[in-house]
């Protein structure tokens, strides 16, 4: 049996962790912290650095709402209950270098009472440039946090992202995907409190992860096409988040706090009329691996 | 009665007629066109105009599609019905000036028969700075094209712009509204082909309307400053058209070009943490007036 209390105080404890390892990252600019009461019931704390060296934008949220279900919560949720409680942490790095990657991280726990409960999340990365020993080296980190409780939740997690992180528009993923779950309780033989134990491995997982993935690219150099092409990707990272990320259109509608909801968006996003990458070019051969159910780990 | 080879035709010409005019404004760069079939039945003309003297990204879309309804297309247009027909013209130019408005046009026809069909569309200014004799101009010249067919068309389809371009989770309208409708066939002693004459005064009140705003202001010189202030409201403006906007929401829905459904989109755009300008500034005026029932003709 877990505690929400316990839960919040883990999230709390992570996201500060996080600030802590991205500032090591960064090695300039620090995360400043705004606290943050939400009107109906708890609040949070969003931390945002700006123009660092490695983040030209991040924001590390953490939250603990509770208060009355609305009816748009109500019917968001397909749940007819009167109050709810929700708290988690909820990440996203925009680097200034096109070869590192974006990168989003969100955990959390929701809570009507003490049979209606659950826990969602996951990692998922979008590279500007697709580096296939990057991907294989990311997803064979997240297959080993999963495998550690249940082989069957890698496959699972993974396809699931596949699917969340899709833009249907564009007939393309939004990057190499990752894991992603939602409403999980319970899994084969594994109860509650072992879904929350692998929740805190998947957040443990982060630093490690993105120190890596910037690491491996940080000391390359780039060109102002490069970056211009940058810009395009952040294009579609905003048409996702804007049309189709449930957590976006679940925080706009439960009326929550704007600036922390739309801090997933970049610093800057350009768009081009129909623009195509010539056959043959690095960002070609990105766009060809926008697609689902690749096996990233050879 | 109206014809719908009629309307369409009208629409086509319009394209034309605003694309020449929209030329003669921007002075230097041309209009690319992109002729597009749909796999379900129709298509239409996609024209762009980018990096212009005037226009940093502007879009002409002429439509005319048919075929059958999906569900999803049932369920947005709330119709039970086998199969439709919709032609419109859609448009909005970015300027490169941030003292030169945004400006967006749409007009539409839908039919499913001979007892079903309607009329939609508006004219809306976004302006980066809000000028109060240019928004009073422009709202004057709306209200004489709605007053030549009736007296309650002004103030009823400038609420109705009022209403519809609400960004709620910023509780800001998108600029200085316009007018608005839908749906419309008849209004008091005006039937169908009244109603078609309006939309095509609409129509042909565009490029006298956006020439004068732009004439007033192209000559402006602009600092770094409000360039950038420019990018964080053309953010916003990204935020309306990909999280509310019911035309960008039923193109994807109904499988629309995306291309021309997302021309809408800027040619660049910002987003900064928590930005507030600072009170008395020009930014600060203009936020100050992106509200509901502002009665602009003094």
């Amino acid at each position: 049996m877990v505690y929400k209390q316990e839960i919040e105080q883990y999230f709390r404890g992570l996201q500060k962790q996080i600030c802590n390892g991205l500032e090591k990252i960064d090695g300039k600019e620090k995360f400043v912290f705004d606290n943050w009461t939400r009107e109906e019931g708890g609040g949070g704390i969003t931390t945002v650095i700006q123009k660092g060296t490695v983040l030209e934008k991040g924001a590390v949220n953490f939250s603990a709402v509770h208060g009355k279900m609305s009816d748009k919560m109500k019917s968001f949720l397909k749940l007819d209950k009167e109050s709810f409680y929700a708290t988690g942490v909820s990440l996203i790095m925009h680097p200034q270098n096109p070869w590192v990657p974006i990168i989003h991280m969100n955990v959390r726990y929701f809570e009507i009472d003490s049979t209606t409960f659950w826990f969602g999340g996951g990692i998922d990365v979008t590279p500007h440039y697709i580096i296939n020993e990057d991907a294989g080296r990311f997803h064979s980190h997240l297959k080993k946090v999963c495998d550690k409780f249940h082989l069957g939740l890698y496959p699972k997690f993974k396809t699931w992202a596949d699917d969340y992180f899709f833009l249907k528009h564009r007939n393309e993923t939004r990057g190499i995907g990752g894991i992603f779950f939602d409403r999980l309780n319970s899994f084969e033989n594994l109860k509650a409190d072992d879904i929350f134990k692998f929740v805190q491995e998947v957040g443990n997982a982060f630093v490690p992860i993105y120190s890596e993935l910037v690491m491996n690219n940080i000391n390359k150099s780039f060109t102002d096409a490069e970056k211009q092409w940058q810009y395009l990707r952040r294009g579609r990272y905003v048409e996702f988040n804007l049309l189709f990320d449930q957590g976006t259109k679940f925080g706009i509608e439960s009326n929550g706090r704007t600036e922390s909801i739309l801090l997933s968006l970049p610093p800057q996003a350009n768009w081009a009329y129909d623009y195509k990458p010539i056959s043959g070019t690095k960002e070609f051969e990105t766009q060809q691996l926008l697609k689902k159910g690749i096996n990233w780990i050879k």
